[in-house]
């Protein structure tokens, strides 16, 4: 595994997105071969589910997709669609559970398609581009770290549940 | 927050470098205010305290420290100052636990310190050298991506942990 270009991007954005592909590949890797129980465990009465916590990974790349690509808010319907796993908590116990692993990956992997297609066209500039996150000042290439860096911080807290599922 | 290249860096490190500040940022902020007891607290009787996760972040980012900076294996005395918080489980439980906050932070700030005097001494071209990492074919960026990114991996266990502890 390098930090390099990648082909069909701009410099830049090519050292970003490797990043981005590893850090997916490492969330796949922790949930590797989990059932439907296994995706459902709670691991504390107000913890997340490790299914709650890949929905929630594609709901922050959503969010960001359509703040920076679409620039506009979520419609009723995408919240809907996307506010339990984006909020997780209570919402996320309640609302995301049930599913097989193949439902979060392909998931994951529909966003992930739309946020590959955009960066690649794209070049380098706009990654410097001012942008707004969380009330402060920020470049869009804050806002794509930050995606991933979100998606590291749930796969550490999946291993720890993980870990805690093959215990008991 | 942006990711922007750094003075006193060539671009390319100051823009890791950037990343790698607004990591320890948020990991200094999910451990703000524990006390002794909590950072001793294990929330289950295998996992690891936050005590333990913080200097193992300290322990990563040293061990390659003497790998990449100084092109060697760890000292027996290294070890038995890092092998604990390196390798984390039954070590760490028996071995990282009384101190307080100050102590965990100094020691991630004393390593780091070393790690940013490196990077400022080293060129862009140096990030793409070729490494093994792991028994694969690696390089010097991706190293140092790595190294932050078990810290956020971790720092999203410590917000975990954190998260049981307010809730007892």
């Amino acid at each position: 595994m390098k930090v390099e270009p990648l082909q069909g991007f701009s410099p830049q954005i090519g050292l970003l997105v490797s990043q981005m592909n590893y850090a997916r590949k490492t969330t796949r890797q922790a949930v590797e071969g989990l059932t439907i129980a296994d995706l459902d465990f709670l691991p504390s009465q107000d913890g997340n589910s490790i299914g709650a916590l890949l929905l929630h990974i594609a709901a922050v790349e959503k969010g960001f997709q359509i703040e920076i690509f679409d620039g506009r808010t979520p419609s009723e319907q995408e919240m809907l669609e996307w506010g339990a796993a984006y909020s997780l908590g209570e919402k996320g116990r309640e609302g995301i559970r049930g599913h097989p692993l193949e439902y979060y990956l392909s998931k994951l992997e529909e966003v992930r398609e739309r946020t590959l297609e955009e960066l690649s066209q794209r070049t380098d500039d706009w990654l410097y581009e001012d942008r707004m996150w969380d009330h402060h000042s920020s470049n869009n290439y804050f806002i794509w770290f930050h995606v991933m860096e979100d998606e590291i911080n749930h796969r550490g807290q999946m291993r720890m549940v993980r870990k805690m599922l093959f215990k008991e």
